[in-house]
């Protein structure tokens, strides 16, 4: 029991760092498009939830994962009054390390999991994979809408989906081989934010295509 | 029965004049952005039944209002028609007092449907107040989103979405205390609409971030 | 038997033809916006498939229809793959003629289609008829939506989705007097296809608002 509690407990704090991230950086680029304080936060709600909804939208899952962990809700109003309170938006910056480690370990997470219940609904590896990009990076995308923006994983040419591709496709084959068990997740997890974390490191770029 | 009768009479009244008022703004705003008429046909009827269908999606309910009452879209295809017609659009304006007035009321008849709809499902208060809030506001997202504009809820310093968020927690308040019945509904739509009446009166401002 | 299978096969063939058309037709535009292959992918996805995902939410049927034929997200995902690898963007172009025919023959597809799912399940007509164009045209809405466009179809006053209404109501009558078989479907895409080609070839204008 209690290494099961353990990964639990690491499993949860991994998910509430990841969607905090998330959520902050719907925060600073709400705040950088000059909003008003409900702008900012239905930004920040946003990309904290958003790839989460999609999937359990997509899937058909109710109630949605906000809604039974509805503490996760006020996390990010608490999120939300902080930064509105106490900081200054000059002073957060999503480059920022400790940023970029919860939000890749959040990418990570997000993914495998996103794939992981589609796998247990019994779907397509291929719909298992796309579903778990879908989680991890669809509260950005919407970020980046709603703030009238281009999506930024779609142009900046950093790798972000394609870890989450990655990630999510390690998470199936350990799946495949193991059952979707904590080994997987942790393979998903570990693929995901390695790579992300190796990307910026060496500042590996997303082609774009030859055209004129 | 026959107070009833009234208070539904009242309530569907209110809620056909707040639709077609959400619907006449997404008309404006598409005739300004020189949308050819399919462009403001299709954004019309997002801000009229964009918020209640997200709410419906979120909340997986089936058939969804506009389709139990296909009357509202005979009614908004009415107005396309009717302001496409004969209307120009320089002689419509979302900031009239009458629109502003049908507005405000839709905002809270809304906001309180959508918040007593989640109450009945069993959710937590929080999750409640969210989805009044989503109802209420959602159309004017997505008219904006389908216009390429930045929300204006979200950076025009007015308050809209506060008042929403007021009036789905007073209903709350008196549902919670005498059950959702119409005085829940009455508390919801006054303090919503006359929060909002009472902004646009004395001109209050929602602040800023205080960043750079 | 045979010709019901040789319907079939020319429904499948046109099925596949409409989903590559309105996938390369987010192919071009995401290129055009300089995005990296990540959104190019994306957009790609979202075009081929945009409007039939958003129907079955609408209508609540899972498996979507993409996941129950998963070889079409893998047509997809080769269209990708070979244009990244072969095709200079340039030599594209959404105006080639083979592309109108097939975007053409995949909106009436679509747009019957969707009606015709939507009539199985009792809706009012008028219902059936908004579905069967939200399954045709909301691929290239939210293609454009991404690529942070004012949507296309909305604006550049040429007919596609007045067609795909005319189409969707074709598919309606012939369904009402004969149920909802191949005629149906046929006279659906053939009104659709034949007023989308006539109203190219003939310059057909969808007016604008007269207004200021």
């Amino acid at each position: 029991m209690t290494p099961v509690v353990r990964v639990d407990w690491v499993l949860t704090a991994v998910e509430i760092a990841g969607t905090l991230a998330f959520g902050l950086s719907g925060f600073i680029e709400a705040a950088r498009k000059r909003m008003d304080i409900v702008g900012v936060a239905a930004v920040t709600f946003f990309a904290a939830f958003g790839g989460g909804t999609l999937r359990d939208i997509l899937l058909d899952r109710r109630p949605f994962f906000w809604v039974q962990h509805s503490e996760y809700v006020w996390a990010v109003l608490a999120l939300v009054v902080a930064g509105t309170a106490g900081l200054r938006a000059a002073h957060l910056s999503p480059s920022a390390r400790p940023m970029l480690w919860a939000d890749a370990l959040g990418l990570g997470l997000f993914s495998a999991s996103g794939a992981g219940l589609t796998w247990e609904m019994g779907q397509p590896a291929i719909v298992c994979a796309l579903m778990g990009v879908v989680t991890g990076v669809f509260g950005g995308v919407m970020r980046d809408v709603l703030c009238n923006e281009v999506p930024a994983i779609f142009a900046d040419h950093r790798p972000y989906a394609v870890c989450s591709f990655a990630g999510a496709w390690s998470f199936l084959a350990v799946a495949w081989l193991q059952g979707p068990g904590w080994p997987a997740l942790a393979a998903g997890i570990l693929v995901t934010a390695g790579l992300r974390l190796i990307a910026l490191a060496r500042d590996w770029r997303v082609p774009g295509l030859a055209g004129p």
